[in-house]
């Protein structure tokens, strides 16, 4: 049944936090009530109310019933695999982020952010975030979040988010430059498999970062009454760095591809050098055993004068080393002819 | 000739199930007659004609008649290879959605939807479909579907068929999951022809999900009279399912392309292992042989100083020996040199 | 010089044939003289002249003059490699589509259509065309071709044209099938070259389908006096197929591209098989031989108690051939524990 | 510094040939002088001035002072790797083409042309160029061209400068064709590079062609004064032809690629082959050399009953020749089996 | 904190520059103090701030009061990895460019400018532009330079920045050229990594290539009023080199591919070559050293007439020796009857 909110079992339950703010005001309720929520809305404040764990529906049912949200966006809160998106709606606008945290690897988290006239509602799946840094400046009133309203707020929160990408790219980045000095070296299998887990993981940051573009570029161009001008030109600053998060993103998985060609391309190499060796090798002495076997051949001279007279020659033997050496000589110079030895070192 | 309805001879035939609903009403008719269809569309009731089994032209073109469709939407109805699109006519929308059930792989049904201003009509191909849940609502009046109109329960619908990709999809990514973890363990040729076919299936897919995204933005987008600004919100929803299907769908594939590209490295990887042996084993002992080979020769010693005196040198056999295992030292040596041996594995 | 109408000496001789309808009335006129053709424009009639074989530019040209045609569209109709359009003019339509037929493969032949208020002007290559069910339907006054103008028809013939792709792509579809399993069983050399026909073909379709859906869209966009509104819900139907092949091309051209990484994966699992066929023969029996090798020595023991003692101890040679069975059992041994035997059938 | 017109050295020295023009009066100048340029531009008549050799930058700039171009058109002139476009300017249309010529492969001139109300200003880099037969056409008043003004003469030149791709086009159509029959018969190694120049030159082609198609569409779409209506009309049919153009380049682009893929593909199938047969007969023999091995070794039979006493059995000889050809019976039944031998040729 | 300038403590000190200059007048402050700068703005001349080196964030906080800038643009000019963009404020437009020195390679420096209605305001990270001939050209009144705006100035750096482009593109054509022909020669697994890292740095001038198009057009588009007509004319001159220049880089990434493509089916022909001589030499002589071998066997003729009695034969050891030659003529006609030898050359 659409807009039907079934909290998944296993999610912790949620711990509500409310901050009141004005140019001169501060006020935080850690651990809040839902039924204090409706009493902090004031006149002239901001409320910031942080949801984090979404363990209960009922909660969520309730605080979406005193700020006026959709049942289908109540679905969407649950529903943490929504890709970010910015919806508008009559009072409110509604935003969908993914969080990505250092010690998470590729793994994102679903950030709903409800931005209404005087509020900002958000909801996160665990504990811990990226909006220490805001929180703080928000108490001690650094910077200019606390004169302005909960659009440069959702700005912060958006900013903390897609710089917190930078980071996970670089440690990427790294991954492939020591990759690429591998390959280079020295291609081994288990480069492949590193290879394609880079691969794999740069997928899943783009399949977060594309719509990210989208949904900050939907919050700058739908003329929302939600966002004024001065956060605005904030959004736009986010924005460069998403299409610089997306672009870096590209770059990366375009140069795995190339490394993925120089790999097979080195192992391609690498088998050509094996096999030049095993047949130097086989070619040279195959006839020259050959040659020897011949000579080992137990035809009885005493019976005919055309049974291996050679045997009973004087230099017999060494005319016979004679011509094992022939053969392996003219063997190396065709060899050496074609490329296959010495000449390649005085190359490059 | 356009617009002419031939059924397949092999389709079911067809059976018609009609509902009829509002607020307070609810009334079924299983197995209905063609001829109590007209008598059902009320005034303030909403008419749900289900038709399942497309065996019968003539049964088509009758309700056609009475519902006043187009003969080449007739024609749509049966040429069952239709993709999924929106098109609006005078007095309805024409839907064509394709549903996926769990026990038919990748193979889908055509529903075709036709919502006037107070019916739906919809055709199936064969029994079972994914509408149950829908049907129970109606029959309890659960949920908002009795309250709305029949663009509410074309939602409904199409939101059901929508839903029906995922446990689908999910079943490809656990297969994707599976072959990755195989490949990365151990690289084998029919893990190639899964991987083919799991490709094949997901273009498959994708040729289904695409178009819907259209047909869903279609049908927000065309400000037909036949869809409601409430049925809009909520088609906005399945909007945003069908972009993250594509999304997953996407995604599958380039992982798969990922996987192809490790499990042929790994292949090259192992075939230079393989021949890594092969060379190393030959190369040493193939020139062992042939030492052996020319002390095997049968050079008459008694009639030359010059035939193999070292036959019969004291130090004879150990020396030959020793030879040998100079050479098979040198070999070795070289292959270790090169990092064909022994020093591969120090490295990781 | 641009507008310059010069035939290919080869092509057949042009015969006309035209066909005057109305609702009530029909009228035919096989190899009809250019003479006749302006008599028989009628006021309430609708003019079908079809001219079959270009092989002579004075009676194309008489035909432009009598109806209107620009000197440019005389020299399209003879320069048979036109991609497919649809163009306006100030009294007619010129639609050029490529009809593909049964007994030709992907070879197309160009159709030039012109389409006024009161007649349609069709020019053919060559004798043979899918017009014949029309024409047909034209006599006996079926359907509702007689009922409406030249638009109809054009939209009859169009139809007629893209529905001749079907069976085409559908036999592709079916090589595909067959050298799919063909793969999977067994990749073989000349599969491979089935395949880059196949591909080939399909991009011959390709080219000449991707514009036909943009001369049908054209017709259906651009508003034309010549194309009414009846007509264009048809051309709607139309385009729909158009979609439907360009789809059906694509998605056979991905699995083509999938097939053919399965052929070269294939294709490098036999390779690494029957490389490890000969390494494991080869890397047991070499040393086997390098042993039997040393005991063939004729170093002569009477000379030294050095020389080959051991070709006179009483177990010389079960010892023998148990350090060879011993070394054969240890490289056994290894194989299998690297997976190289029997293991492998364990593993699916 | 921008618009500094400085001529290449080795450029050839310009001639100037100004062909005057009107329904009824034709003049030509072959060399003529500057200075005599602005007398010829007549009231009604049309001035074609075609520099060729663009070998003196103060011949380009005088001639540009006459007729009014901007500094940077200067520039452009000489800088001779401008990408074919068309921009407006106050009182003229600046129209940069790309020629190719039949013997000079893909290397392409670039042709500056400047269409002002009453005058055709050209550059060209050297001498010959692809315009003889419109020139023949002016002088003997043979089409339309001397009926109409400077804006249908550039269409017929830059007609001119397009139709000159096909036969080059046309060349690298065959060049395909026969590599195409050459790597299905038997894939070499210098096959590949003759395609790996093919595929280089067409993406040359490719770029000429493709901004060719955004200048003809810019004269078709930018309203401009300078390019009448009747010349917009044939200017339509030379967008067609670009069109085709850049179709035959793609196509042609995608079977080079379809064709790498036969050519690897087939190189992969032959390396199979050969290695079929060495693993064939190395494994049949390699066996069959170890029995003969043992039978050679020397340990002496009269010191011990262990020590080969088949060499002394009645049959041993039969005995051991028997075995060797169950060996090698067995191998031969195990690779017939595998399809490795005789099957394969049943299959097609 | 957003907006906050924090400056790299490794980045050298700024040094400023200022040129205030007009048609008539021209003063140059070499190591400018900031107190100055508000001064030197005059009424009707240009002021040309250059400031090298962004190690002191509290000098580029001064400067940005002086000239209005926002203080999301000081944290762009010292976050010294933005994209190329043009933005426009209320009373200047942002402008970032990214330089490219013929000595560092592919590394890009950034330009970040400022354009008032009668200032430039230029930041760059190191000392050592390619501005010089600009500078030259101001200082000199060379062209038109003084006579034109801040915009025409900024132009000139634009173009000067752009032009940087083509040696550093040109170097990397002729490595590739160079690469072309070696590959073709001679395919070594070295080249393979030098078209790795050519392949890398053209991805990164790409980067840097691709969104300075879009700057470029932004500010011919954007009509501004700090860009005049006469400036814009120029910057569309710019464009067009922004277009060809990203041409060029397209064109060498696929003739990269191509050359990869070509490398990797020469490896794999010298494979097949290095496989085939391995082939050819080892199946001949494999079954002659079998028959040697078994003529080698030691099986005792006295005791019996079965046991090897061909060693007495008169003719025993020639008829060895023919069958020997049998064998290895056969197979040398199998070989060449596939082509393996001799025949290859005569082909091409």
């Amino acid at each position: 049944m659409p807009g039907t909110v079934v909290s998944d079992p296993n999610a912790p339950a949620p711990t509500i936090t409310a901050i009141r703010y004005g140019p001169d005001t501060f006020e935080e309720c850690a651990d809040c009530r839902i039924e204090d929520l409706d009493a902090m809305r004031g006149a002239s404040c901001v409320l910031w109310v942080d949801v984090t764990g979404l363990g209960d529906a009922e909660v969520i049912r309730r605080i979406g019933d005193i700020f006026g949200l959709h049942r289908l966006e109540l679905e969407d809160i649950v529903n943490v695999h929504q890709r970010p998106k910015a919806e508008e709606f009559e009072d409110h606008v509604f935003v969908v982020a993914r969080m990505v945290l250092p010690d998470r690897g590729v793994e994102t988290e679903q950030v709903s952010m409800f931005v209404g006239k005087d509020f900002l509602l958000t909801f996160q799946e665990r504990t811990g975030d990226c909006f220490t840094p805001i929180r703080d400046r928000l108490r001690h009133g650094k910077g200019r979040v606390r004169q302005l309203g909960p659009d440069y707020l959702t700005y912060a929160l958006i900013d903390a988010v897609i710089d917190g990408y930078y980071p996970i790219l670089e440690g990427y980045g790294e991954a492939i430059d020591t990759l690429e000095d591998e390959v280079i070296e020295r291609a081994e299998s288990e480069q492949m498999h590193r290879l394609h887990v880079v691969k794999r993981d740069l997928l899943m940051l783009r399949r977060a970062v594309w719509p990210t573009r989208e949904m900050v570029n939907g919050l700058i161009r739908d003329e929302s009454p939600f966002i004024g001008d001065v956060a605005r030109v904030y959004l736009r600053d986010c924005y460069d760095h998403t299409i610089q998060l997306m672009d870096v993103v590209e770059t990366y998985r375009e140069i795995s591809s190339s490394l993925l060609d120089a790999y097979l391309s080195s192992m391609s190499a690498r088998l050509n050098e094996i096999m030049k060796v095993l047949t130097i090798i086989a070619t040279i002495f195959i006839p020259l055993s050959f040659i020897a076997s011949v000579y080992g051949m137990n035809f009885d001279p005493s019976v005919s004068p055309w049974n291996m007279p050679e045997l009973k020659f004087y230099y017999g033997y060494p005319f016979a080393l004679a011509i094992m050496a022939a053969v392996a000589g003219g063997l190396l110079y065709y060899f050496r002819r074609r490329g296959w030895m010495g000449g390649r070192r005085k190359r490059p």
